[in-house]
């Protein structure tokens, strides 16, 4: 994997968890994060056509798939480099990598604009789109990078110097960021993570990153959350999101909803981070993406019922605002029935994806 | 397997959803219900000792333990048939099967004491021990199926005649009952089940005994249950207990807390099947079971997360009163907050385990 040129530690250190796709001439390279850390493989994709694959097949999650799209947009331009045409085709590969998964479209939309715009001022400037395209997909995520720094030391300051925090799913690079954030405090921090089915990312994603920075980590099924908020001290509840719609609903991994009215029930608060998103003013713009009901019944490729038995696997699940004590930012915690005061407290917008 | 002698027909329905232990002379065989559907294998028991381990291994589950243990005392009988002081072997035998796992051993001493009181008769008559045993463990076999078949009318009065119907963990002969009463009705049932982690007993169990009869049945995943509610038009969650307390406590496979409170966030009423018991007057009379924290860890033999992630196994929770609907018996429907109702109406007391 190419060496990052810019030597930031930040990014270092974040790379480290979130294994993002990485383009060099002629392939993307994304960790299959289906397999990963039990096995650590990489897909390697030849045209944006497979990544798009890729990211439908959820060979990536969370974030990944936004990486891997723009990744997979400098791709593209690698493809068409001796086309009359790069800007038509580079436009269709837009569509088609947005739109892999349903559910994100609009949040990939504005990931894939950016890397068109990029190319076409290098075709302005007479530069490779295809470089051009990857600079822009390393300045986001440097961008990314800088506010989940920022994130985590909002979100940490609402942990306790000692104490049990519950998670969900893989919250990606903040779960890095904020137990480093909480080592720089010297504060005492555990977790305790629903093993997330059907692709198990809290037993072997979230609980790898804590468990590689030396923090203990305890595994639960996915039935074990609310007797677990009865019967353990647990300070709160933290999950990223997959999207927040400016009316303060969370869209995330399915399971966040119940585990975040069981800490309500349990007076146990519950962070959402993340930043809400302008271009979804009500969660009845969000379409929950339904995925092969095959998957709920199989684990790792053994099957768990019966022939005949059906399956039913929606993607994401939907936690209403009264669950969420605040949806914590890059600018800090807000309500989430106040979440356009995240916009006027944000100094200028990069146009990045947030 | 020894044929039934009664030619009952509600045994013969039941047992074949059930799968009870199973014992002839010298050994008694125990489906191995950790791997059915997948593969159906009988653990053979050779000593009173290995049932007990096979009950604290989870063999079988359910109700299951408390008919192995029945077994394991006719197998007990056999073992010490030359004994001079074969009571004193039974009593140490009784022992050993009623505390293979703790949270059950006020139940099963029902069991193995009655066991004890066919043996005594059979001594003073000069009856072989084993078999008097094996009869006791039958009639009360009988005994529980006509309840069920009970239970399962009284239940079936609360379906609507056509709607889908969720339920947790494996339910037992209580879900062939159910369905056989709501077929004879000409209702349309489907059943939504969990998939019940780490033992898979809804997706293996439940969705077998429902695909079996001819409904249709969906498996989720055990983070899916709150979004299911929300989602899907689901007339009533019903599930069994291992243990119904009289102060309207239900104890059951870990989960039934949750998804008791999140039908209750969506008026969706909560029907427990089974019966209050009189020795356990309140809640704190009950020990929840830690089990090996490394079946949390793993999946179906597949470890699933990394060396030093630690786990947390629960066998049960606590569901309160205030979220359930009604306890329902053989005598009808009771408020949990009312269960001493349920003993002056049964009529009389067989002193078998209900």
């Amino acid at each position: 994997m190419k060496a990052y040129r810019r030597g930031d530690e930040n990014l270092a250190f974040l790379l480290r968890y979130e294994n993002v796709a990485w383009y060099e001439a002629g392939v993307v390279r994304i960790l299959d994060r289906r397999i990963y850390p039990l096995k650590t493989e990489f897909v390697a994709c030849h045209s944006y056509q497979e990544v798009a694959q890729a990211i439908a097949d959820m060979v990536t999650q969370s974030a990944g798939p936004y990486y891997a799209a723009a990744m997979g947009m400098a791709l593209a331009a690698w493809q068409c480099r001796d086309a009359a045409d790069p800007l038509g085709f580079l436009t269709q590969a837009a569509y088609t990598l947005s739109h892999a998964r349903p559910t994100t479209a609009v949040r990939m939309e504005t990931v894939t604009q950016g890397c068109l715009r990029a190319a076409e001022q290098a075709l302005a400037a007479g530069r490779p789109l295809d470089q051009a395209i990857f600079d822009y997909s390393l300045a986001m995520l440097e961008a990314r990078y800088r506010r989940i720094a920022q994130t985590a030391v909002h979100l940490v300051d609402f942990f306790p110097k000692k104490g049990l925090i519950m998670t969900q799913c893989f919250a990606e690079t903040i779960v890095g960021a904020m137990l480093r954030e909480a080592d720089e405090r010297g504060y005492d921090i555990a977790l305790i993570c629903p093993e997330t089915r059907p692709y198990l990312q809290g037993a072997r994603l979230t609980a790898s990153v804590a468990c590689d920075q030396g923090h203990e980590v305890t595994v639960i099924t996915d039935n074990m959350p609310g007797f677990a908020l009865g019967q353990k001290d647990i300070s709160l509840f933290t999950c990223a999101a997959d999207a927040i719609t400016m009316d303060g609903h969370v869209v995330n991994k399915v399971g966040t909803f119940q585990i975040a009215m069981l800490a309500h029930y349990y007076h146990v608060p519950c962070y959402v981070t993340g930043a809400p998103d302008r271009q979804l003013p009500a969660i009845d713009s969000v379409t929950i993406e339904n995925r092969d009901p095959e998957q709920v019944l199989h684990f790792m490729g053994q099957r768990t019922a019966m022939p005949g038995v059906k399956g039913w696997y929606p993607a994401f699940d939907i936690t209403p605002p009264e669950f969420i004590t605040a949806v914590v930012t890059d600018q800090g915690p807000f309500s989430p029935l106040r979440l356009a005061e995240y916009f006027d407290r944000r100094d200028g917008d990069d146009g990045f994806l947030v």
